[in-house]
C-alpha cells in the first residue's frame, strides 16, 4: 500500500516487510489479549491480566519485567535497554470497561473480524480501541523491529495499570516505586498509544488534554439533620423538608442564570490561550467542519450562540460543571408517591491549566460550606490535573514528523477537552513531556460494539500494518531527532 | 370476643353467630381473590379480574352486575335492591399493585397466613390490605346478613375499577355510564373499605382527603433547542448548554428557599382551618404521639422548627410541592463521563381545598414559562381533586357511632394528607358524601410484604371477625340514622 511505503520509506524496506510478514501474528496477539479482559470494577481477571500483560512485555523482548504491589490492582513495570541515547516511557492500562452482552451484535469478548462498511474489516470487542488495539500495536512494532534484525533505536521503559477505567486510583503508587520513578526521570518523554484518526482519516494531535474532578454531591435526611431519615410517603412533605429540593437548591448555586460555573474560587487558576495557542485554535476552526461536529450530538446551537472559533476556545480553554446524572427516590415509570430521604448528583467537574484536582474539590466544599450546604457531601471518585505538553517537545516533534511523512497533516491542538492522566507524567515530581501516539481509528470506548480498525477501505486511514509501521518509524524518529 | 359482642349487640346476636360461622368462608374467599391478581401497569388479569369481581359481587348478593367498558380495564357497576329507604354507594378496586417476589418473605400472590408478633396471624399477600382485605370483608359482611335470614337493611349500589394503582385513569368513565351516574345520584353516601387501625388499635378517621397531580417535568436538548440531542461526552459541556441544569434551574423556582411551594398562583384558592378544623387538630394534637410519628420516619424536626400541633395543621392544610424522584443520565454506581440530553423530574403536588387538579397543572405551566422554561414539558400522570365530606354526614355519622360502640373513640381529622379519588363521589356532578369506613389493620401497600390482620392478639384491634362485625352495624346504623 501507499501509505504504508511512506511511513517507512525505503531505508526501512526490511521493516516494512517484517510488518506486513507479522501482520497474521499480531492480530492473533491483540485477539487473545482481549478474550481474557481484566475489569477492575468487577475484580475480574486480575492477576491473570497482570500476569498476561508481563508475558506480552516479555514476548516484545523487555528483559527486566516486574509485577509491582499496590493497594488495589497490580502494576507492571519493564525496561528494554538498547544502549541507546534516547528513551521513551510507554505507558499501558490491562484493564477494559465493563461490556453487557445483550447491548453487542457480535459477543464483546469473543474477538471476531468483522466487516463494518464503508471502514474495512475491524475487531470488534471490549477494549479494541480502548485501549489493547493501538497498545498490541506498538508491541508489534516492538516484535517487527526485532524480526527484522534491527537493534532497538531507543531504550523503553513500560509502566502499566490495570485500573485505568476506575480512574487509576493507585497509579501513583506504582510511578511511586522507586525503581519505576528512578526509569522515569531518565526519559526524554512518555507516550500513550492510542489512535488518532477520524473515519475519514483526518488526524488530530493534542498537546495535554484537560483535568477533570469526577465527585458525588449527596443530601440526605441523616446528614442535613432535616426532612425523613427513610423514604416516607410524599403526603408527608407538608411537614418535612425534601432532601431532593435541598440537592437542587444546592446544584443551583454552581452555575450562572447561563449554565457557566459559578463555584467560588473555581477558575481563579484558570490560565487564557497564549498567542501561539490562539493561533492554533484559527487553524483548527479553519479545517475542523462545524455542520459535521453539530450533527455528530445533534446540537443546532453552541452555548451563549457563540460562533465556531469561539465554542472551539471554549472547549479547550473554560473549566466546566457537568451533571453526568441525577438520582433520587422512585425512577422507573410512571410515578410513587414518596418523599426520598436521600438524593444524588453526579458531576464531572473539567479543568484547565493551572487549576488541580486538590483545589477544585476544595473550593466545591468551600462554596456550598458558605451557602448553607455544609451537609451536603462532596464526595470525589477519581480524577486527574490538567497536563500540557509544549509543541516543542521531541516526542511531539517526531510525531508530526511520521504522520506528515504518512501523507497526513494532523490539525494541532491547544489541548483535548477530554480527559486522562498525562499529568502523573508532565506534572510534579516527574515533570517528563508526554505524547498520546498513533495513527489508526476506533470508536466505541465504554459503548457497546467498540471497534478497531485492522483493514482499512478508506484511503488515507491507516489499518493494522500502517499503525505497526507508524510506531517503528516514530521510534526512530524519537531517536533522530 | 368482647369486642365483637360490642360491635352486634344482643339484638344482633344472630348476625354476630353467622360472622364467627363464615370466618373460613369469608377468608378463603379473599385468599382466592388475592390469588389471581389484576395488574393494571403489566395488563395482567384485565379480563379475568373483572369478571372475579362480578361473580364476587353476584355471591354476594347483587342481583344486576354489569360490565362497563372503558377505554383501559373495564369496571364493574351492580346494584342490590333491598327496598329499602336508605342507598349507600360502595367503591371498589379490582386492580393491585405491582409485587417482586424477590424482596417478599412469602410469594406475594400464595395468600400465606402467617404469625406475625405481636400483632396475630395475618394473610401476607399482595392486595392484602390495598384493598382487597377490606372489601373482602365487606363482602363477608353481606354474606353474614343474608346468611342470617335478614333483609339488607340498605339498597346498595356498587361501583369497581381496576386501575386505581395507575392513578385511574378511566374511573370516570365508569360513573359518567348513564345508568352507574344515575344509581350514583340516588345514593345517601358513598362509602370506601379500608383499614382504620393502627397497630396498637387508635382509629382514626378523616372527613376527605388532600388532592393530588402527579406528573414529570422533562428537560431535553430536543425540546429546549439548545444542548445536545444524544447523550455526549462531558467533554463538550463547554460548548454546550445542559439540560439536565435547566430542569435543576427549572425546580429551584418551585419552592421557596424554606422549600415551601413558590408556585405563582398555585395556592391562590387554599382555604386555611375553619373553627371547627381547627378544634379537631387541638384534639388531634393531643391525642396523637409526636414521638412515635418522628420515630417512624426517622424525623429529627419539622419543617420550619415547628410543633406538633402545627406539623398536624400543616400536614392537613398546606398545599405540597415534592420530588419523588430525579432522573438523568448515568445512574449506575460510579461515574460515566456523560452529558445527558435529557432530565426528568417526577413531582407531585398536594392540594387542598378549594384547589384543584387543572388549575394546579394550569399554574405549574405558566409559572415556568414566564421564567424561561417554557421548554420544560410538564406531563401529568394521573391525580384527584381534593375530597370532603361534613361531620354531620350521614355515613360519618354512622360510622362515628359503630365505632364508639365497638369501644374505640376514633381521632378524627380534618382530612387524610394522602389522596384518594373520592372526589369523583363528592366533586360535581355527583356532591354525594364520601367516607372510608372499616375497623381493622393493615400495612406495606406498595411495598414488600403487604399484610392484613385476620386473628388479633392485641386487645382493641380487629380482626376478620370484627372488621366483618363493623360492616354489618355500620349498614344497620346507617339505615337508622
Amino acid at each position: 500500500m501507499a501509505m504504508l511505503s511512506q511511513i517507512l520509506g525505503d531505508d526501512m524496506r526490511d521493516l516494512r516487510a517484517e510488518v506486513e510478514k507479522r501482520h497474521d501474528e499480531g492480530v492473533a496477539r491483540l485477539q487473545e489479549w482481549v478474550r481474557h479482559p481484566t475489569i477492575a470494577a468487577e475484580g475480574r481477571a486480575v492477576e491473570e491480566g497482570c500476569e498476561l500483560m508481563m508475558r506480552l512485555a516479555r514476548d516484545a523482548g523487555f528483559a527486566n519485567v516486574a509485577r509491582i504491589a499496590t493497594d488495589g490492582v497490580p502494576g507492571v513495570f519493564a525496561t528494554l535497554d538498547a544502549g541507546a541515547p534516547r528513551t521513551l516511557g510507554v505507558y499501558f492500562m490491562y484493564d477494559v470497561k465493563q461490556a453487557d452482552p445483550s447491548e453487542w451484535s457480535t459477543p464483546p469478548f469473543e474477538a471476531a473480524l468483522v466487516e463494518k462498511p464503508p471502514l474495512g474489516t475491524v475487531l470488534m470487542s471490549r477494549g479494541a480501541v480502548n485501549q489493547k488495539g493501538p497498545e498490541a500495536a506498538f508491541l508489534a512494532a516492538l516484535h517487527a523491529i526485532r524480526g527484522a534484525g534491527r537493534r532497538m533505536p531507543v531504550n523503553l521503559v513500560l509502566v502499566a495499570e490495570g485500573e485505568e477505567e476506575i480512574g487509576s486510583p493507585h497509579f501513583r503508587q506504582i510511578v511511586g516505586h522507586p525503581d519505576v520513578s528512578a526509569a522515569l526521570k531518565g526519559c526524554d518523554g512518555v507516550i500513550l498509544p492510542v489512535v488518532s484518526q477520524d473515519p475519514n482519516g483526518a488526524v488530530t494531535v493534542n498537546l495535554g488534554a484537560k483535568g477533570v474532578v469526577e465527585c458525588e454531591l449527596v443530601a440526605s435526611g441523616e446528614k442535613w439533620g432535616r426532612g425523613p431519615g427513610i423514604d416516607v410517603h410524599s403526603s408527608q412533605r407538608a411537614r418535612l423538608d425534601s432532601p431532593a429540593f435541598h440537592l437542587v437548591q444546592a446544584l443551583a448555586t454552581l452555575v450562572t442564570p447561563d449554565g457557566d460555573p459559578a463555584i467560588d474560587g473555581f477558575a481563579d487558576d484558570a490560565r487564557p490561550p497564549t498567542e501561539e495557542q490562539r493561533r492554533l485554535l484559527d487553524e483548527a476552526a479553519g479545517r475542523l467542519d462545524e455542520t459535521t461536529s453539530k450533527a455528530l450530538m445533534r446540537v443546532t446551537r453552541w452555548a451563549h450562540d457563540e460562533d465556531w472559533r469561539a465554542s472551539l476556545e471554549r472547549l479547550m480553554f473554560t473549566p466546566t460543571v457537568n451533571i453526568e446524572g441525577l438520582v433520587a427516590g422512585y425512577t422507573g415509570p410512571g410515578g410513587k408517591t414518596i418523599l426520598p430521604h436521600r438524593a444524588v448528583a453526579k458531576l464531572d467537574l473539567r479543568l484547565v491549566p493551572d487549576m488541580s484536582f486538590d483545589k477544585a474539590v476544595a473550593a466545591l466544599r468551600r462554596h456550598l460550606a458558605t451557602r448553607g450546604f455544609e451537609d451536603v457531601d462532596v464526595i470525589p471518585m477519581g480524577g486527574y490535573d490538567p497536563t500540557s505538553t509544549p509543541a516543542e517537545a521531541a516526542v511531539v516533534r517526531a510525531l508530526l514528523a511520521v504522520y506528515r511523512r504518512a501523507g497526513v497533516d494532523p490539525v494541532v491542538m491547544p489541548r483535548l477537552a477530554g480527559s486522562y492522566p498525562g499529568c502523573v507524567f508532565t506534572g510534579e515530581p516527574l515533570r517528563r513531556p508526554a505524547a498520546q501516539v498513533g495513527l489508526g481509528h476506533g470508536n466505541g470506548a465504554h459503548a457497546p460494539d467498540e471497534y478497531y480498525v485492522i483493514r482499512s477501505q478508506v484511503p488515507g486511514l491507516a489499518g493494522w500494518d500502517e499503525v505497526v509501521a507508524s510506531f517503528v518509524a516514530f521510534l526512530h524518529e524519537v531517536a533522530a531527532t
